[in-house]
């Protein structure tokens, strides 16, 4: 559904609803059980609600595309993903509440460790810890290059965010991240004039980095990646008339919602402090979303028995979640994390949409076979918001 | 398919085609018995049908979204309600047979009953009788304004319609119903110049119709909206190669037909007409549209009973449906009507073709958990149009 079909149909109400984004929730099954991670968890609370609620499988950008981040939950807001596109480097610095201009172009930093000729020889610099790698950010703020305001900020471990403030600066420069060991940063190519001269601003920046680096062991060098400007989108909470809220640990999700227009609330304890917040804030929001990134940790690192842990974690929130009373619950995943690939998919993921007004679908386990063969189909996740909204009583009736 | 394709790939052929559209087919279960009306009717026509055909269930317009019975329809035929709009005055002129020019604007009116402070205290009048209601409408054809020529026609109980026919009218004109009682007629508004001046005109014709009514008791005011021109469709018969009829009670039905391109056949009788209707013409056409709306009318009044008895009424002329002896029979709904939400809604559509090239699916009921799991899957309602077409050998093959 489109934003501006939205604008027109969204109407008033008074009810609620939550969307429950656990990360990189589809898995696949392992050869020595044939069961995926949500088939070998143990989640009675999700297969009750899976049997009284409308399930099937999200779609994140199409058949065969493997999402990252920003595309599965824009999708989940309703947003086309080919047609938005959020770069990794401004999404890192909404996440830490930088205030980004229109001007400005950010990316997403990693310090690394160099050997003595150069070569990156671990990438991520052994995840030296933000105690240490926000005195080196500081160190870096004394670099200065003409014509341009240089911004350098922490993020978290061995991660950290560039932002580059000038006029003309353009977002088409490719990353210095070799993506391997055992050889240098790449120096940074712009694709036109603008970017280029933005490239120049990057080399010299990492250059005189380097060199305020170089008597450090762990974190002796820095790549860049994911160049981008901040995006132009339209307001997910003005085109569908909801105060939303986030309730998200990590910047990065923090940072997605606030691009869409909500208002990420702070709850860095995790699952027992984010429903909290959600009933401490009942009356400011009509939607919350709430992000678990477990489940794409384990899987991210392989490992399906965390995995599978993570999801009976979520599993014992489910029944406080429900007692929130929202008059839309929907449990669902940005993309696929298969412990068996250890890294995101294009497989299809797990969804469940409770309401009043759903066709119980009486599958007997939320997972995805079941999800499957479910009564919602294999469909675009961007479909999700307007099913919310039509659950919610918030969408009037199309034509005559 | 879009109709461009159609027109390319349509080839003549002998066979017939027949679509019922059962208004507001679609239902939800109620919680005492978690069965649906279809779930709860006894339809054993319906059952032996569903099981030796394709099943599935229709989206009409998208996930989420509820549509009026314009966009209902004019997906089954083939068209994308996105992009083809209806407004509700011409439906209720052609449904009517009056024959709208291309610089004719149509409104629906509704007569109302206004207290002595010019507040609606009743927005239909009471349904004032058709006899009653059609003495008004004559007398309203008395108010003359200048530059325009008016025309104002009954419908049925307290509904007429109102033509305004001269150069240079816009539509974009607002509703002059404040949808609720308690409030007086909104003054009507225009959205552009033309439009501004077609409100005026709207303006001063209430003005002076409130002034011919004034000494009414039950209908002494009066409601406009949907303001239309009549849209530019492209011809369904032509561009499928089809001569199409269209068996339909209801004006409305009848007029959307004609705004496709069928011929409507008269048939005030009801089922028993509409099926002695089709035998009449057989040879004259190849497409069938016949429209039952008693399971529509029973959903919006909320009456769950009266759903069900109208599916069974249905059921009992699906024989004499089949026996006319078409090649390709379709039963599906333009929209969900759940009884439970006395509404329209964005509920996939039960739906089922059959022919001698179907996949039959051995569903044991036709009803929408059953559907849910059909071969079709769950498909836009303007797929519908093309699988027809195939199933009749009328579409040749698309490429070498």
């Amino acid at each position: 559904m489109k934003l501006e079909l939205a604008r027109k149909l969204a109407q008033p109400a008074s009810t609620k609803i939550i969307l429950c984004v656990l990360d990189g929730l589809g898995g696949l099954a392992r050869p020595e059980t044939l069961r995926s991670e949500l088939e070998s968890a143990d989640t009675p609370n999700l297969d009750k609600l899976a049997s009284r609620s409308e399930v099937g499988l999200t779609v994140p950008v199409g058949m065969g595309i493997t999402p990252g981040s920003g595309p599965g939950h824009l999708a989940l807001f309703g947003y086309d993903p080919l047609e938005f596109d959020i770069g990794r480097g401004v999404l890192e610095a909404t996440g830490i509440d930088f205030e980004l201009g229109p001007d400005d172009v950010a990316a997403r930093g990693n310090f690394c460790t160099l050997d003595a000729a150069g070569d990156i020889v671990d990438r991520r610099a052994s995840r030296v810890p933000t105690e240490i790698s926000s005195k080196l950010v500081e160190r870096m703020r004394a670099i200065k290059i003409d014509g341009v305001e240089i911004f350098v900020e922490p993020v978290k471990d061995h991660r950290f965010v560039l932002v580059l403030r000038g006029h003309g600066l353009g977002d088409a420069v490719t990353t210095t991240d070799p993506q391997h060991t055992g050889a240098p940063p790449l120096p940074a190519r712009g694709a036109d004039e603008a970017s280029a001269r933005t490239a120049a601003v990057v080399n010299n920046f990492v250059a005189k980095a380097h060199e305020l680096l170089k008597d450090e062991t762990q974190a002796n060098g820095l790549t860049l990646r994911g160049f981008a400007h901040y995006p132009q989108l339209p307001s997910f909470t003005e085109a569908w008339g909801v105060r939303a809220a986030a309730l998200a640990v990590y910047p990065m999700y923090r940072g997605l919602a606030r691009i869409a227009g909500m208002d990420p609330l702070p709850c860095p304890g995790g699952m027992t402090e984010q429903i909290e917040r959600i009933k401490q804030r009942w009356d400011d929001y009509d939607y919350f979303f709430v992000h678990f990134k477990a489940t794409d940790a384990a899987g991210e690192d392989g490992n399906f028995e965390a995995k599978c842990h993570a999801l009976q974690d979520f599993d014992g929130y489910v029944p406080q979640i429900r007692a929130l009373g929202a008059d839309v619950l929907m449990i669902g995943g940005d993309h696929s994390t298969p412990a068996l690939m250890a890294a995101h998919s294009w497989h299809p993921v797990p969804f469940l949409i409770h309401s009043n007004f759903c066709r119980e679908s009486n599958v007997l386990h939320f997972d995805e076979q079941e999800c499957s063969k479910g009564n919602l189909g294999t469909f675009p996740a961007m479909d999700v918001m307007p099913l919310a909204m039509a659950h919610a009583g918030r969408l009037t009736k199309y034509g005559a």
